[in-house]
């Protein structure tokens, strides 16, 4: 921040409970915004760029609605909706610089928002920057409000803007992941449970499997979205709506709705709305949940395509770069690697939102700032990865059927299938035999007379036991 | 194990693909059993009984299926049933000798299922235990079945049974909570933000918030139980359900229905069903997030009634025991406490459940015993928890309705107030005066002549702060 | 509990500050440990049978303290001396019956030895149990002491009693492992970064890597242990030493040293001792990266085994149960499968660990009980898990030598060694040509006249890939 | 990237194994960094600047050696060392444009640095951006290495360059903590376990105490360090040094010790050196403990400075900022809660990393990348709040004396005093009087005539129960 300590006249002077602070006479931040980079210098990053325009919507908001109830005159009202709406088409957002690690429970991210919008105010006013008798960064911007209330509605609606772009990743991935289960359908491989061959399946089954749980991913998170919806504007402080005009807490959440095209809805109890953060919670677990089901997928993917001589072989992954810096021609999993870090990266940032949830006391939850800073990293990881995860792998998968044919005809599970003519006892017995000779579990069969060649088309046709079987009893043995 | 070593004729030989093995004469477990007491000490613990009587319905409903179809002759089929039916009237379960965790998705534990069933099935039918020509465990009893159908169903039918246990018991603390909110609606007390005084707040309000997390805790739980209720039975190994006869599949889950009670339905995607396991991670985050909300409950109580003498104090807990070895008359807040070592212990099983959610690998996850003994384990300490919560704690709550008024008189931040007669800048003067003189906010607003005893009785009237303000423009300052 | 409702004269009565409460007669418990039974009915288990020990060798540590000291009467300290003696061999275990997760930051068990130990000192003194006249729980057993200090001493003790059992396992794994290292090291095999085929190693020097961790972890726990070495007894309530005579705060550790056989130190400073946890989270926290080196290796070891046909196929995993209820033949990897779900299981521990240790509030932290608890598990799960590791499946590992080597001599990998002769960019492309036509690396490269056989003898020994190579300078290409 | 789409002079093309591509002219990375980048939109971050730093001087260390060698030819040697000086003197780190969350085990990370460091070097020896036959970055800049020894242990080099920074504040803060420690040595107060009432204590014993816990921290990082000093330079592709020069092997470590000024040594074992992450386990893990005790001292002066009138009002935290938006005068307590919010940040960061340890495969770790991000996060943001924690909290806190006098007067709990005198349960007796009626504690003990005034101001003297006591026998009541 040396710039601004060059010469006297490039500075203004203004005034907090701490005492007078020169402050940038360019800036549209003021002094509480600048004690707060002073005090939080942590991650060296700045506040998500939706929550700056988050907060811009809430204050468009209750300026519209404070004039409504003819709390603002209508003059400081227009300077205020205009310079939110300017911000919200993304001007400004560099006055925006205190770091997403906080103390204050959001307090210096709501005043640093206050600050800008009541300069750009004054300035579209005809004033001077910081001459706050013309607009008040609390008296007129946070007009109703508290950062109690507008730091956590602003959490929430910055996640339901973040959250439809993750969903939206996850529907493609779904329809990829479907789409490769129907191309896959005639693969039939062999399926393997604790990483020893069991029995055939197809390798379409396997993918379908993968797009149902996304499915059921989507669905969770959307669900969890739910309670997302249920703001706390209105709730000043402490829920109790000290200061707030009653007609304003009527028309909040509505006119936000307007200003938003959100369909959100007031909390029924405030107080709950205000010191309780279990929603941020809830939806964490729904990404975690995803980024676990994500995780075993990309694990899958990458047994199934090891090799390309040493491993399964099943599947390729198409080749995205040089896999190695030594050794030539190798290429590497490594889209599904970079999904497992993600998924990583967000199972720690659940522990994180847990303990910070955990840590509330009282009226308040003083620890959303890192909430929010891990729940959008989530986020935003979540649907860059999903991203990569279908344009540089999924959507590139190629099966190498024969390879997979041959696994199947060569692996001894198969003799599963013989279970319902000749029990587990007299099967194993065969599976025995086959592990150690080496020979074919059909040939093995036919010596020992167990079935004929007719019988055995029909038990150990691999394509049917990748479906219920007929009854044994429609079969003499 | 040294007991069943003494005499030859103790014992009986059984073998599986190992070998062969002495089992204790009397024991209705066999050897694949005492294989895997061998293999796994590793708690020191049994699986969960509930999980013994889940197994049991799995069975009964298997053979009565079975039976139905026709692959089960029908004193077999009897045999099993009655067998089962004991079992779930609480016989046998000390022949369950498995621990919980273990290696092999739960083989073991089904094959101990299977092995008690089928001796006891034998008696039934006249036979010795051992002989399994009259009942084989896999070819009878797990008939139909594989341990990858069996054991993911029968831990949701376990979280099934255990998780209406644990709602009860968070119905009744809403019930509670939301007593004491009426009961404490007229006690009138400081709000404090960030651990610092706020403005006024009744202590019912406090309550009414915590009731209201509950309700949506419960609300959480049990819209996970949804997904707890889709069953993968008829999936057999890998979701293919190889070996299990068409007829046999459509009437699984309704004839489990009828055995349970529950409305289970069968997965739509069975190979989905059987390697995916986010539905128990849904369930655990569900629980995780209530850990939450109840250790900030239980933090706020302790915070409330610290004292006697040297802190808040504004509530008393009931007495439940001497509270120190050493210092006399010294009570603790030793429930909430214990509260919040559930919360902890919840939140740690939750890693754990992700972790090895997220370990599974192609048609199944391995890790299945591990989630059920971390699930169960949260769900009933859950509900022990909040048992000693409501009884021990909660309903003896007391308030300390002088002390709250004193607190509340000689309190600043009731200087808030002011700010929509006279802003912020000058509230936060009269603040600062207040605390430096230590003389009463009323006394210094008569004294600077900012409003007179009447405009000052209505605003700052405590009671009226802690709702929503009548309009600022109808008082003339 | 229901034993002790039936007759009036089974009851004597006690009385705390909650009021009387009838107690069997028979126990040696009294009133404080019934309320803490009806308090925390959390788990269903019992308080650690070490930790009951533990709590003993405190007890009678500070009864020869004070008598030396001159506080306690000679026929006092002899009965708490021998009332000790006695638990430490075994006796009354049963009467310890408060529940591990408890509330009081663990004064119910203190209070349930001092309890305990009084009755049985009042018999041996020729009492009445529950004349406390005789030997008081508090004034008595107690003596010099607060549960602030004897519960995270006893805490400690366990630990450092519990740990060496893990130490002698981790070693002999270590042995078992290099034991292993040797016998495999001439099976020359695959190198596989990423799952995908690398460059030729050699199977001991993966068994030689496994070792090496093993051995850090060891280092790393004995390590752990050192911050568990120093004590806080002579702290009393808070650390400051309150009602401790000078002489028992000096005494008392040495005297503990005699009785334990332990090499404890006292706490430099007592209030950071009794309020401070971090020992037990760098312990758990050693446990916990062990754990995550010992599921790596089980990872390693289920894949390597993978097949038996359509896998890896490297090794065999000695067979140790029935891998499947329904497909006969198969054998799982159960062994290290529970060793992953060990290490999860831990690794959810920790995370328990760390928040109830955050969670200490000032000169006390109430949460120990559930560190306690889920540490020991920990550690004991952790011996366990070892044991049957090293048991049950490293000390039977065998190596299938022919197949490591036909994968070696099937990949592409191996051109790696042609770098140095002919470049990155030349290799590459030998590699391609060979994945595209499936010809060995060697007839490309004979057939393309880059090397000549014997160069490519001496460039593509498999053997000599798995050293630090002969200078690229030697030789002429 | 759109500003290198304009013109096609613009562009010089590179190829790899996927084929060839456009690369900027201007830029000294190559294609393969450019297809990371494409692969890899994760974060929208850059791999650390130190990280970068440590690439280079790596690369130094290599050229150095395999000049020496005399596998390099000096004009080359000389131009790669010139480039990697200018890289670590802060140039072209706008070069190093991949995501720190990316697949493959760092291989674009490091193939950034062989690009950047190729053109560069190509450049110095006159060549143009590009002609890779000058120097190449895989044959030249990347000789004798492999992403796999070179990604490790620029990951060590890194975190031993940021651990003390870290440990320097860390240290200020211990001299900070002693100094205020020294600073309330004669301010009694009153101890409070559970939060509940204790026995006094002095507020420099409080500060005494976290000085004690963040000195023992800070030997644990420390302590941590000595694992970071091993690297497995000379491991190659999987630890067994293929392709690397047995001279090389030898000199590369004591080179790379030159250039750095580092003491590092070259692991035993380069095969275990490559494939396990342990080292990173243990250092997160110091990290996290230290997490935790600061996130504790923050609790404690978070509850000691509650108030300013409603609360515990013992301590003054240096003002920093408006607490409040909506409430005048409200001062919170922002360092302290950010410093909570820092520790909850990297407990989520240390389960990210155990994660990523544990799914480490076979020869390597594929997900170093996501350890290194959150490892590297965790360490600087323990740096900076740390660092605001003394300067902007520590140093400037205040004791409320009087206020502290007076609770300790007020209190009940200094009754434990009495214990050695007249008993527990004699004590407890006064302690439910004095909570009954208000009383003194004194007083009741005069009037009940139990010790006289003399004995009295002996025993109840509240700074003399801030050390051990003297010995009862010595008093004669």
């Amino acid at each position: 921040m040396e710039q601004y300590s060059i010469k006297e006249k490039d500075f203004r002077i203004e005034s907090d409970s701490i005492g007078t602070r020169e402050v940038p006479k360019d800036a549209y931040y003021g002094v509480q915004t600048l004690r707060a980079v002073e005090n939080f210098k942590i991650t060296g990053l700045k506040i998500h760029k939706e929550f700056i325009n988050s907060l811009a919507e809430i204050k468009m908001a209750s300026a519209i609605t404070n004039g409504e109830v003819g709390l603002l005159s209508k003059n400081i009202e227009k300077a205020i909706v205009r310079a939110c709406d300017e911000i919200v088409s993304g001007a400004l957002h560099e006055e925006y610089i205190t770091d997403p690690i906080q103390g204050g429970a959001g307090t210096s991210m709501n005043m640093n928002a206050n600050e800008v919008i009541a300069n750009r105010a004054i300035e579209i006013l005809g004033g001077e920057k910081g001459d706050y008798s013309i607009v008040h960064p609390n008296d007129h911007v946070n007009m109703g409000q508290s950062t109690n209330d507008v730091i956590p509605t602003a959490g929430k609606i910055t996640a339901l803007r973040l959250l439809p772009k993750a969903l939206n990743k996850l529907k493609e991935l779904y329809e990829a992941l479907k789409a490769k289960s129907e191309e896959f359908d005639d693969v039939i491989k062999m399926g393997r449970t604790q990483m020893q061959d069991a029995v055939p399946i197809r390798l379409g089954q396997e993918f379908g499997a993968y797009s149902a749980v996304v499915n059921r991913d989507i669905k969770r998170i959307e669900k969890s979205m739910e309670v997302l919806k249920v703001v706390n504007m209105g709730a000043t402080a402490i829920g109790t709506g000290i200061n707030a005009d009653k007609q304003y807490e009527e028309k909040i959440v509505p006119n936000l709705n307007t200003v938003t095209g959100l369909n959100l809805k007031q909390s029924e109890n405030l107080v709950d709305g205000t010191q309780n953060v279990d929603g941020f919670v809830e939806v964490s677990s729904a990404i975690k949940t995803c980024a676990v089901s994500l995780s075993k997928i990309a694990n899958d993917l990458r047994l199934m395509s090891s090799g390309p001589k040493t491993g399964f072989g099943e599947i390729n992954l198409p080749p995205k770069q040089n896999g190695s810096s030594i050794m030539p021609g190798k290429v590497n999993p490594v889209i599904p690697e970079v999904v497992n870090q993600v998924a990583f990266n967000i199972i720690g940032n659940d522990m994180t939102i847990t303990m910070a949830a955990e840590a509330g006391q009282l009226e308040l939850n003083a620890f959303e700032p890192v909430i929010f800073y891990k729940l959008f990293e989530s986020i935003e990881t979540l649907t860059n990865g999903v991203d990569t995860f279908i344009n540089n792998c999924i959507l590139g998968i190629t099966a190498n059927k024969n390879r997979c044919k041959d696994l199947v005809e060569n692996s001894v599970g198969i003799v599963t299938a013989l279970c319902p003519y000749v029990g587990y006892k007299e099967s194993a017995r065969i599976a025995k035999i086959a592990m150690k000779t080496g020979e074919p579990v059909r040939e093995i069969i036919l010596k020992l007379g167990i079935l004929d060649e007719e019988q055995l088309n029909e038990v150990l046709d691999t394509k049917a036991m990748t479906e219920p079987g007929i009854s044994a009893k429609q079969l003499i043995i």
